[in-house]
């Protein structure tokens, strides 16, 4: 028996379950603080209504035997593919019913759809990044270049010379910067992948946060995608859905590698390892993505939005550097006085109650950030803004 | 880029999907046709009033900002881990709430616990049995060896002399074959996986059917598999989840492999790749496993049970060999008059309009037999024998 040795190589924990353990025992030593969480990337804003009476009812639907539904396809049901269809369309890119497969969540489809490439290829990963492109990858022992991202190219890496990569991963609206590539930029990442035979692996979770039109939202924006590049999106920020769990993965027919259909190997893969997403949920995200239902999500997300704003302005009196937080709910900033990030976050903390993201957590050039997120409350927001101030 | 090149060894597509596909066809060119379908797996009867309002009441809650639930823990709810402790202590196993990992299903997990092991390894699958096991393994490029089930071993094998094998899957009560585990079967393959330092993947899908107090329901009640079993269940056939969506895997502490703790490798692996299961579908199965629940689901599993009866007394009345069908929703027979397995198929789809599974769609020794469920309505069941009987 030989277990999987990459596993001895990570860290024993998961960076959020490593924050969520030193608050714990922060409160327990300090039962009279009153915490103000901004270090997950949780939503504190509930589901829709459109989208919770749509989950009441399917959920009372499977109590009936006239209503009930067994297994569900492998993919997800059609009603929601097509909402999914129309919703790329509504800001420009064109994707196929039977592209789109309905999962869990961005994170499972970003781990699992790994099974389709072999070990030996080279991951491209951007520094800082969300941590679970690179566990995912040393969990299978692949290969893994790191892309520079820093205060000098806006956080937003663009394709090395004289590095190749296999599988690419990009993620824009970034976490844990907030930057946000522009349609030149994913271009450039588009032309690349298609002359190397490589793949984008496109993580579009924060894309309903780009307010500006002239910013892509999903990299089929962007010509020649369909050829190279899978998206992963997720109602979890758009719909308030983090507990409620509904994702989606765009694998286009185009997209062959080895002369292989990866849309196809996905398919076989989903059908092989997954029995589709609870019937009721789906329901929940078919109403999500109604006019009303979207309308709806967009008061939630203009909530998060003025957030972010109020975060910015407390930084920019305090004279902080940082970006993200305009078409992103992420705002990254310097930590003050040339701290470390894990002093920073002890700080932060101990001195005014308030929970973020060590920044060296993403990578060793998040080491000297920290990152804030707008999906607080506005109450909480505005407080933690104020203590920082005091700070 | 190199893909997995494993994929291309597979069958291009999974049983039931070829299966379903198959009877489209039939249908598209017979609209007439009443079919009855006891083909796939699938529940006919509804899940429990109890789970049905829990699960709309949490969907409500998750629309209002007091009760809204995000992010949940990786490993399910302690309010649902609790309550499988108290299921599997019902009939006599003990099983820790910290071992217990709260998945979308027990497919899912069955793929999924793979990650932990080396490609290297000898993966010893019965034959017949239900095609994931093989599947997930073939594209990890696993060697796999076959444990030959048979009339002459009443299609349970045993530990085989001369071979090694590093993961042992065991399914019981089986699929396809219904053929269900005693004691004294189990207790020599816990020996033998801690002899020879192998893991078991024990699938206890079906455990709910098992009416004799005899027949071991867990591998957790035999002595000593806590240090070579990992347990697969789910509430799918239990209590009518299959479109719902909920399972639990059981990775005990005293579980062992190359100095690692697998039960530690799999929570880094659900952490990563994995962000829990919908709130509202913890509560719907919380609330099948309190009393007045279970009392629901056992009036849904008689109904099965008795559809089982009928099924085996029609075979018995026409002469035709079978096993299973009293511990298990399934009945195994011989296909009638030396026919192959698609060839019964084809000849009950046709003559009978009844969808059965053919017998070689789980491997070699399935070939000449033929799986029928008893997930279907009393009526169709009904139906369905009167039909057979004609034929």
């Amino acid at each position: 028996m030989k277990i999987n040795e990459h596993y001895r190589e990570l860290p024993e924990s998961y960076l959020f379950s490593t924050i969520a353990q030193t608050v714990n025992e922060y409160t327990k030593a300090h039962p009279e603080a009153k915490i103000i969480r901004m270090g997950i990337g949780d939503v504190t804003l509930p589901i829709c209504q459109k989208a919770a009476e749509a989950f009441a009812a399917a959920a009372r639907e499977q109590g009936e035997a006239e209503s009930f539904h067994g297994y569900g396809p492998e993919q997800g049901y059609e009603f929601l593919r097509e909402r999914i269809r129309d919703y790329y369309a509504s800001f420009g890119a064109c994707v196929k019913m039977d592209d789109i497969f309905i999962s869990d969540g961005a994170k499972s489809d970003l781990g699992n759809i790994l099974d389709l490439f072999d070990a030996d290829n080279t991951a491209l990963i951007p520094d800082p990044v969300y941590p679970v492109y690179m566990d995912t990858n040393a969990m299978a022992g692949r290969r893994i270049a790191f892309l520079d991202a820093n205060p000098g190219n806006g956080f937003l890496p663009m394709p090395p010379s004289g590095q190749r990569g296999d599988l690419i991963y990009l993620c824009s609206p970034n976490n844990p910067t907030g930057a946000v590539y522009n349609r030149s930029q994913l271009t450039e990442w588009v032309e690349y992948a298609n002359r190397e035979g490589a793949v984008i692996l496109f993580d579009a979770a924060y894309e309903a946060f780009i307010a500006d039109p002239e910013l892509p939202r999903s990299i089929y924006e962007i010509p020649g995608a369909e050829t190279c590049a899978i998206e992963f999106c997720s109602l979890s920020k758009l719909a308030s859905f983090t507990g409620t769990r509904c994702g989606y993965t765009v694998v286009p027919k185009a997209l062959v590698r080895g002369g292989m259909s990866l849309r196809k190997m996905w398919l076989r893969r989903q059908t092989t390892k997954f029995n589709g997403v609870s019937y009721p949920v789906q329901r929940a995200a078919e109403a999500a993505f109604t006019e009303e239902g979207m309308d709806q999500c967009r008061e939630h997300l203009d909530v998060y939005r003025e957030n972010a704003r109020v975060i910015r302005e407390t930084l920019a009196q305090l004279g902080i550097w940082h970006i993200g937080g305009t078409d992103s709910p992420y705002i990254w900033m310097q930590c003050p006085g040339g701290m470390k990030s894990w002093e920073f976050f002890q700080e932060l903390l101990e001195k005014a109650n308030v929970v973020g993201t060590p920044g060296s957590g993403f990578g060793k050039n998040g080491e000297g950030f920290f990152r804030l997120t707008a999906f607080g409350t506005k109450e909480d927001t505005a407080e933690a803004m104020e203590r920082m101030k005091r700070m």
